[in-house]
């Protein structure tokens, strides 16, 4: 019997965008995801791209306006939506939409009273990707894993702590070091507690000045973004590869801002360079 | 000074997303729309594709999910997606989703207590027209028209009754024939009254009937759409074309809904529909 439950599967492009929930151990929540499943031959088994969102995003914003879907039928990729934190009347939340609910930021955390549930690193890492295997026709030897601001954040953390399993990773405007932005002080001082020594896993330019690889990395990021001075600093990022020749294409684009009008303008961008390293 | 407010405005796709407001003397109240407008040359004029939207939607519908803006982009086209009806506290309303709010049916509304407000028709035949043209870069000489479901009746009913106006039509899943399904009995009944001769100027079969002529229609239609044996009824369509020998494609689309993911699926080929024609 399968794990999961069948929200909704509506036909597009050819192949089917479901939306699908499951009983979470990690969370001990229902979680919900959505998966684009390009039209296949039986039997097939298509690449991977998983896309992780930003605050205040379930799995529906992207699937709704990423526009990832004509591109990834072409190119036969597997889209998989996670949503960015358990959710419920029973777990904890913030009323600020940068902590809590909304706003998991891919840790696992430690602190109360966030530890019970608030686990999306293990989430993302081992829990769904073992259900994602089970469930879809998915080649889990081709995965690649991208994502906006928060998300982009949590795409690059978690491909740098595992290099062997992650092709190809990219990422929209991302939060490139919470140890140096306000977002992240107030998340993983939140979760983790106040030992900053405990931050360097869940921080991309950390990971890398402490050894983590990867094989190269690409970000579009629009110069009207208001969160890009004081939250996102992508020049940190920039430094951090250079110091160790980390390839990395950094698309500044002039005139745009933070939301998925930006997202969507480059996607295509984005998922041919997934597909190229798949 | 412009009567236009800027609610909002995204760089996307090289081009400009906006949403706008004014207050309108058609409908008595402030209505809102939305307006892509390509990347183009100083002093270009583009042609205009208007889109309307079904039962429930508001601008937003179609430009968060429609996908329209990659192709309208390398096109040249100027995409303008008006409200549904008019809205307020002030504004009559049903309860149900398919009267009132929402629900406006692209109708100058007789009877009350809609006649005030409800005017769709004249405000998209001329009041929003008259705008678009003082305030966007637009060639008025080149329009084309298209939308969905309530949408696609409105599309078509429009075109059929401005033939001078319009040189492109075409829709995703429209309603053919109010006058011969249960969405249409209640909403002509309500914002006209009992008298069916006064509804057949908002019914495209009727309007070929009685005489209207238009050059080609274009028409995608999922097989799997729940509304297509009680509402949609195309074949009425296909009858009452081939009566008078007006070119219409009909693309029945196996396993297709009633959703905005069939809607983007078929976007680009509308587009080039449009395009090829204005």
């Amino acid at each position: 019997m399968s794990a999961l439950k069948t929200v909704s599967e509506n036909k597009a492009f050819g192949g089917v965008q479901g939306v699908y929930s499951h009983a979470s151990a990690e969370t001990k929540t229902e979680m919900t995801f959505a998966v684009f499943v390009p039209e296949h031959e039986d039997g097939a088994r298509l690449p991977v791209l998983w896309y992780l969102s930003g605050l205040t995003c379930t799995h529906a914003n992207v699937m709704d306006k990423g526009e990832y879907r004509r591109l990834a039928s072409e190119l036969g990729l597997i889209i998989i939506c996670p949503d960015t934190s358990p959710r419920g009347d029973a777990v904890p939340d913030d009323d600020a939409y940068d902590m809590g609910q909304g706003a998991g930021f891919y840790v696992d955390a430690t602190a109360e009273p966030w530890a019970a549930n608030f686990r999306m690193r293990s989430y993302i890492e081992r829990e769904l990707p073992a259900l994602v295997a089970n469930e879809f026709p998915a080649d889990m030897k081709r995965q690649g894993i991208f994502g906006h601001s928060m998300g982009g954040h949590g795409a690059l953390t978690i491909a740098l702590r595992n290099p062997g399993r992650f092709k190809s990773v990219s990422a929209f405007a991302p939060i490139v070091s919470p140890i140096n932005c306000p977002w992240g002080h107030k998340a993983l001082g939140g979760y983790l507690g106040a030992d900053q020594s405990t931050w360097r896993d869940y921080d991309t330019c950390a990971l890398i000045d402490d050894g983590a690889r990867i094989s190269d990395i690409l970000i579009d990021q629009g110069t009207a973004d208001q969160f890009l001075e004081e939250q996102l600093k992508p020049n940190l990022l920039v430094a951090a590869c250079e110091r160790v020749a980390i390839p990395l294409t950094l698309n500044m684009r002039e005139g745009y801002d933070h939301s998925y009008f930006t997202i969507s303008t480059f996607m295509d961008d984005h998922l041919r360079w997934h597909a190229e390293r798949l």
